[in-house]
């Protein structure tokens, strides 16, 4: 290797760069320094360094350092964390990567997750986690203060100024501070005050580096609400233009109770809006003039049919927008981030591109689990060329390339090639029958059989107790079926192969539920028989059957991490409305509460006796209360479905004010907002997936990304050399074990196969094709735009990076 | 004018065209004949034909002729019909001629209707409208006897062939000779017995040419039915899996009454897809084991939150494809009939394109209202080179262009410009008073104020008559400002402009409305009040302010015939369940019918004495019948509303049997297809538009399509020769007006301006501009593709043309 110095060097007082060109530094390359930000310690001894030794490993130690904060602009890239988040000298640096793993985002997590449990065992508990108020009031505090350990690590690594300037921080900071004050009030006064700032907790989850996808999901649906605020007003508007209308048509008719005073008028049409009390709110006056039916026809038309769907339509097109715009965003973000880790390991002998030393030392940092084999086939994959440096060009695709999983191409097709002559053959029959057409019809034929048994023999069976001693036969002989089908699928593709197709788990696990309930049922296990249960699960497996079902279901798959995140973002509304709920509203409906008001039957517990037989009549609506958290969590979900939740509604309001009605209409508008926008998520996703497929109709069936690279023995010895060189010895160790492999096989290279999985971000990145160009070129424009053209590649660099701690210090001094 | 010869003359035998190169021929141009379809008069008469008069009338007879065919082309290719029912020879031109007309359409009509509307007077009949069994058969008879007429007709226009191939057609003479038979029994046997094809009489309106978008609608939905009904498979599987789990779990519960029996629990977990019945269906299960809810909770998370969502996302796809193919299909459809027409009016002379002469021929045919200059005017318009011909380039534009609107360019800004200073300036003060911004803002304040007022007002006034003898001071004070308002407006702008802007036509309707209110009032008529209630609606003015609202309503205007279309196509689908309802469901429902069933309560009706006070107690839901078609209107609207549609279908069960449930499951089916229709239309009319916007921001402000011609004197000199040539005194004397008006103006030409609202035709056009081009060479490829390369233009004529008769008769003799 030949010897390297930056290629460019505004920093004239930092010595270890200007003795860089020196040729007793044979081996060792100078990295581009003028990138590099930690280099403190460097910055102090180097003016002072004389001797090579010293010179070398403080080079080394240079290059350590430009590998690092490559690596952390890659990942602030992927994150899509601002750059002005970037730790900018050695003390940060340490507070972030204290802050940057898995242990730190764990604590935080479990510390958000205590703290939104405790509501749980603070009072109104849930009866079995019910808690003193000592107890829960010390746990909480103790979260607290994890808590507060947290921020002052983020302070430490973002800078005061940052740190105030980052707005998410800020506000959790005042929520931690008002909880720290409630919590010590509590502990002081031994008794629960009314804390609505607990709905405040669910900020310390959203905060968390785990729930990144939730606050996006928030940020979408505040970038959503200007839209959906101009439609709903256009909703309330003609409500109230009907309210009027309705007060002064059938006001006049005594018996009808739900337009007597226009506030009845108005909510009633508000409820009417969710249909929930339709037809009844029209029977009064409808039963008087068969024409007064036009008023609700006209207002279920206007509000129901027409603004509801507009709503849908704007919401649709805004996140349609969003999407693109975040899509584009992201895109160049990482783009910029390559950028800068690109400057970070160009050296001043070769800009042209990054040699494979040195982006083996940015892969020890931004994936430390990587093999070294696997980090020369990135390498490789990368490097269009056939020079030995990735160029700028190249490097763009480090995002696309990096995720890949690399193994060998088998040469031995099935797990069973190196078996003796006689089992190969049987395995290999075997493989054949299980990969025939023939044995999976026969295996849809059992399916649907069994299905339809199942559903015979459920309706012959009218009540009584059905799990009695006797199994029936005919479970046994359809599980047999299944063990004997799951046996010979395991054996015929090996269980590798076996497990690693998404329906063929599906099927094991129905098989072992269903063997799982077979045990329950022979041992007599009464709380497992619901086991037995999820028979019919087997039946999902008829729809690999039509093409359609598999797209569907498959993109139901890689929606779920979304769709997942979307109903964890519900949940935190849910949590915020709950503990609002029980602070107002617990224990106030119960058995026979509200027989004054219109909703009387429904919470109506009489036990009377006719003739010898006690007669129950249950309304049974007392129990969609907010006694307690998870009570609250159902009435929620009730209110979310929205069918007759005006009885919740009513029921609550006697025993309360009339204002309680506030939160229950909130509660529907909030709902409603993001109910909105999980269905134009769906709609995007699936009118995507859809054209997507309509676009690619003639390429190759999607199996994920698959990348091919071929390596030569040559190349592997090379590597071990360069290896040996930094002392590396685990990454030796293996890749000479690789050579051996490749000799006891004769083979002069191995081809190698890289797989991933497609994102969402693939087929963006397909499907605006050419818009992408397009960005690039503006973004690109736009930088050049803003630095005058003075010494062209400093320019630029400086307009790419935050000002470094050692430029910040060359300034002042 | 020089000579015209046709260019192409493939038929031999028609004396006329090889003895038309002639020179005492002068001025006259003989037709393009190979595209003449109905000149069989001059085909038998032209090889006798020597003297010029002769001649030169046949000739003239065939311009007509072919005049009259390229318009029906034209008209063919605006409405989308099928060339192969082009009429084929003149009898089939007077029947086509005969049936497309506004009265014959209007006979269609009214007929169809007459026959709907039968159904209001058969029994069941509206009690109001009952007529005897003579008399309603006999009006059926009769209107069947006009739908065997225009059927005949049709017969006669397509021919036996073509008609038998028509499979819309065939239908309907099928229905027709059903319902003949049916109407005799009935008159015979002077009962009426179940006739459940009353609900097929549906097609007689469906058929008429008004309802082609009905047609269109009915065709959508059936095309998304393929992707619809596979996604509701995949429902209903889930579905009875559910329903066997359900089963399985809450059985053994006595107290649960909706999973007792499988088919309870399909029919419960049916009916909880619509939510109809939750969370009434969780309760008891929730109340034993507060974990049920889970259930729940995962049917409806899966069923209605994704499911029905995927239902929504698959149609909406589907319905995307289907408008850009329908709009496709409809442009190269009305291509091909341009040019169609194109070669039935060029020349041999003059291949390269239509005269002015001929066209107008055309026009006269096409659009016989067009006056003489606005004939020109389009000819103008279309005409983009400076040649006299309007090339076929050019000729493509025509449908673009023909419904223009011309009017002269004023020279004169108002009105009033031409009244006496005095009074000039008085009102040139109105009209920069009314066109001031703060006189809009006053406005908008005093709607606002007002609104208030009547707010305030309203919830004032509780209950009591509200329309005293005093009118109001507020009312009258209010009024007032209106109308001078609208005085102001009305002078300012002149009555012509004021009212062609929709805003202002809709605040004079709702003060025209509110005065007649203050009428009614002083007049104390009492049926009238109602006007006074729709004050409110001058609210609706604020929404003019912002530019979202605006858009919202533009768009909703512009989606109103086609929302109308949807509304008809689902009125259509009610008619039938309306039929089919009340021959099956008519008079099963009465006070207190349904004591034994879970429903009672909300049939029953109790008129008990408490003390001396009589209260009645009512259900109210046995006005939910199928008694006559009104009340089974309002019925069906509440099963489309789909809350507590249940008690009606177990109130309607509970008196037949467990199978009329599958009516009200169809219907609800049925409603979920058409009304996901119309949320995808909506959805997709909107997010377009937004798009279009988005993607012409820069562009003009949208108000319509603008083009501006000029045409001087010696144009109009030129054309009034042309006419007296062919002694056209009304449209000469036309012109000759324009001629002297232009003399005391001392112009020397006139600026005309053509104006046309934008279609969604025009948008779509404007969005898929690449993709059209792309569309059209494909298009003209296909055709060169299908016809051999012999002599060219001939060639390329008979792929584009049915054979028309004198071909025909060329080929067979």
């Amino acid at each position: 290797m030949d010897d390297d110095v930056p290629l460019i060097l505004t920093l004239d007082d930092s010595g270890s760069s200007t003795s860089a060109p020196l040729d007793d530094l044979d081996r060792e390359e100078l990295p581009n320094e003028n990138g590099g930000t930690y280099d403190v310690v460097n910055d102090a001894s180097s003016p002072a360094a004389g001797d090579c030794c010293a010179q070398q490993s403080s080079a080394q130690h240079n290059w350590e350092m430009n590998y690092q904060e490559a690596a952390i602009y890659l990942q602030e890239g992927e994150n899509n964390d601002k750059f002005f988040t970037h730790p900018k000298n050695a003390k940060a640096l340490a507070a972030y990567l204290f802050a940057h793993n898995h242990l730190f985002y764990l604590m935080e997590l479990s510390t958000a997750l205590l703290l939104l449990l405790l509501s749980l065992c603070e009072a109104p508990a849930v009866p079995m986690l019910r808690l003193g108020i000592f107890v829960h009031a010390t746990l909480e505090l103790f979260a607290l203060i994890v808590v507060v350990f947290e921020l002052s690590m983020k302070m430490r690594w973002l800078g005061f100024q940052t740190f105030i300037r980052h707005k998410r921080t800020m506000v959790k900071t005042c929520v931690l501070f008002v909880q720290f004050i409630e919590a010590i009030v509590v502990l002081v006064r031994q008794t629960s005050h009314v804390r609505i700032t607990r709905a405040l907790r669910c900020i310390f989850l959203v905060d968390c580096r785990y729930c990144g996808a939730v606050r996006r999901n928030l940020r979408q649906i505040f970038q959503s609400l200007p839209p959906f605020i101009d439609i709903l007003l256009l909703l309330l508007f003609f409500m109230v233009i009907f309210a009027i209308l309705g007060f002064y048509l059938f006001s006049p008719n005594h018996s009808d109770p739900y337009f007597n005073t226009l506030e009845n008028s108005l909510v009633n049409l508000f409820v009417l809006l969710t249909t929930s009390n339709f037809p009844d709110v029209m029977m009064p006056s409808y039963a008087r003039n068969p024409w007064s039916c036009v008023f609700f026809i006209v207002y279920l038309s206007i509000e129901l049919y027409f603004i509801m769907n507009l709503l849908l339509a704007v919401v649709f097109d805004t996140f349609n927008d969003i999407e693109k715009r975040k899509f584009k965003s992201l895109l160049l973000h990482k783009r910029t981030a390559i950028q800068h880790a690109y400057r970070l390991l160009i050296t001043k002998q070769r800009p042209s591109g990054i040699s494979f030393k040195h982006f083996e030392g940015l892969l020890r940092f931004y994936k430390p689990r990587m093999c070294a084999r696997e980090r020369y086939l990135t390498f490789k994959a990368l490097n269009q060329s056939n020079t030995p440096l990735v160029s700028l060009k190249d490097f763009y695709n480090f995002y696309e390339v990096v995720g890949l999983k690399w193994k060998a191409k088998r040469n031995r097709e099935h797990w069973f090639d190196d078996l003796p002559r006689t089992a190969f053959l049987i395995f290999k029959g075997i493989n054949i029958l299980v990969n025939s057409r023939v044995f999976q019809y026969t295996m849809y034929t059992v399916v649907a059989v069994n299905g339809i048994w199942i559903l015979v023999e459920t309706f012959m069976l009218q009540g009584g107790n059905f799990f009695s001693r006797n199994v029936p036969w005919s479970y046994i002989v359809f599980l047999t079926i299944y063990g004997v089908e799951l046996l010979l699928k395991t054996t015929g593709l090996g269980p590798v192969e076996y497990l690693s197709s998404g329906w063929n788990l599906f099927d094991f696990s129905v098989t072992l539920f269903a063997f799982l309930g077979l045990m329950a049922l022979a041992f007599n296990m009464e709380p497992f028989y619901f086991i037995v249960v999820l028979r019919p699960l087997q039946l999902l497996r008829l729809f690999k059957l039509k093409k359609r079902y598999r797209n569907v279901l498959d993109t139901m798959f890689e929606l779920f991490p979304r769709m997942a995140s979307l109903g964890l973002t519900l949940l935190i509304f849910y949590y915020c409305f709950a503990i609002v709920g029980m602070e107002f509203f617990a224990g106030v409906v119960y058995p026979n509460c509200c027989n004054t008001s219109t909703v009387a039957d429904s919470y109506r517990w009489v036990n009377h006796t006719v003739g010898n037989k006690t007669v129950v009549e249950e309304g049974y609506y007392y129990l969609n209360n907010f006694d307690n958290i998870l009570n609250s969590f159902v009435t929620l979900f009730e209110l979310t479905v929205v069918n007759d939740w005006y009885i919740i509604m009513e029921g609550v309001t006697s025993q309360t004010t009339h204002w309680s009605r506030l939160y229950f209409m909130i509660f529907y508008i909030v709902t409603m907002v993001v109910m909105t926008i999980i269905v134009a998520f769906i709609l995007d996703a699936f009118v995507f997936r859809m054209n997507y497929t309509r676009k690619n109709q003639d390429s190759e069936e999607d199996n994920g990304i698959v990348l091919e690279k071929e390596i030569s023995k040559e190349e592997v010895v090379g590597i071990i050399e360069l290896y040996k060189r930094s002392s590396a010895a685990a990454e030796t160790a293996q890749l000479q074990k690789m050579v051996l492999q490749m000799d006891k096989y004769g083979q002069m290279s191995t081809l190698f196969l890289g797989r991933r999985s497609r994102t969402k971000s693939d087929l963006s990145m397909k499907m605006y094709e050419e818009e992408i160009q397009e960005w690039y070129e503006e973004h690109s424009r736009k930088e050049e735009s803003q630095t005058p053209l003075q010494e062209p590649v400093s320019a630029s660099n400086s307009s790419l990076k935050p000002l470094s701690l050692r430029q910040r210090s060359q300034t002042v001094i």
